[in-house]
């Protein structure tokens, strides 16, 4: 059992990720928004690259979920707030997503990897359990922003790590120095979280709320798992 | 005064270096054998890309210095030690060089920046001196490994935006993580290191040697810097 981190998806075809497991993570916002919404009872989230493919899922009626950096698409039902994928989920709603940076990570992972699932704290645990179960090989795919290093995806990244170091070999040294770095600064995560560049980006009461939804930890139980282009309920 | 951190030469496309002073660093070995070489008498050290360039420098004298997967290149007078160039300098010699990844993230930087100097532990005190002086904007290259991240390019970095951070605002992720990770283990940065990828692919005696010599502080107080295409003393 081996592990990797990928840091960008501009970097994925540096890895092979043929038989092995892509956890995809973009924790500020869309895989959380994943989880939320899968572990509210939302019945799939299927994540398209372009804006313009979600048309064909909004005419069979699927609610349409997506942001360009940072905002709600004009448009669509809703944007990328954990808060409101719960809701919708609650009606047992079929989403179809479009996001800056984890929905293109979904899209690229999918090509090559045997199995895509969807990573963030709120699910941490039960990918952890899953993870040591499956004995595969692991590659954590970080969504990034905009191609570049993001502090949230590699601190989950480092978390992930952490919990699995004890069974996996850590092949490569984004995986080393993601499991040091959260290590360094896990007594304080939200505290450390404030001084990176997607929290200063965030404005207003209600992404604060959502930044720090996004950080906690084991909200749900369920890992969103990609069949047939969707992601449901493993 | 902005401070950011590019952790591989695959994502420079995404840095504006436009008037900005690019850092390149390779510590494993390509920089700190620039910065041995400058800093004991060489009188240039022109970096080539790919390995057929060096072809026409041959030509004209200059000794020729390459190394391909961290073994020197067949029928090149040298390799990557930082031993060999001090050796070859202390002749006043002139050296065309060619590596797996440091000559690559040089000519990358050199194509945008204002100006593209060279780090690396051996000389970091006088880097740091110079970027305050300076006062401009600083993009710190990281070479990596074959396009990925690698750990000891980042602790560099991380050791740089750590005494910066008094004078410079940290721009992205990948500078706050950097000198975070590099604060976290600088208490036993060569011990830290045996566990990075680089150091376990390294073999035999000499190349330990090497390790713990371009892990070594300020042996030298030049500046390779590029002008015209060559490294010369700044």
């Amino acid at each position: 059992m081996r592990i990797e981190v990928c840091h960008s998806p501009e970097l994925i075809h540096l890895f092979d990720l043929s038989g092995k497991i892509a956890v995809v993570t973009d924790i500020l916002r869309a895989t959380s928004c994943m989880v939320a919404g899968i572990g509210s009872g939302a019945e799939q989230i299927v994540p398209v690259a372009q804006k313009e493919e979600v048309n064909p899922y909004k005419e069979k009626g699927f609610v349409t979920a997506g942001e360009r950096g940072g905002e709600k698409i004009e448009g669509f039902d809703i944007g990328n707030s954990p808060f409101e994928h719960m809701e919708i989920a609650q009606k047992g709603k079929s989403v179809v997503m479009t996001t800056t940076n984890g929905t293109v990570a979904i899209t690229k992972s999918a090509v090559e990897a045997k199995q895509v699932i969807i990573g963030a704290f709120l699910n941490i645990s039960s990918v952890v359990q899953y993870l040591k179960e499956s004995g595969k090989d692991i590659v954590i795919v970080c969504s990034g922003w905009k191609g570049m290093f993001s502090m949230e995806d590699t601190l989950f990244a480092g978390a992930l790590v952490d919990r699995l170091e004890s069974v996996a070999e850590i092949v490569d040294d984004a995986a080393l120095s993601s499991m040091s770095l959260y290590r360094a600064v896990s007594g304080d995560l939200l505290g450390y979280m404030q001084n990176a560049s997607h929290a200063k980006r965030l404005s207003g009461l209600k992404a604060v709320k959502d930044l720090e939804y996004c950080m906690t930890k084991d909200e749900f139980d369920v890992i969103p798992v990609l069949k047939d282009g969707a992601l449901v309920k493993m």
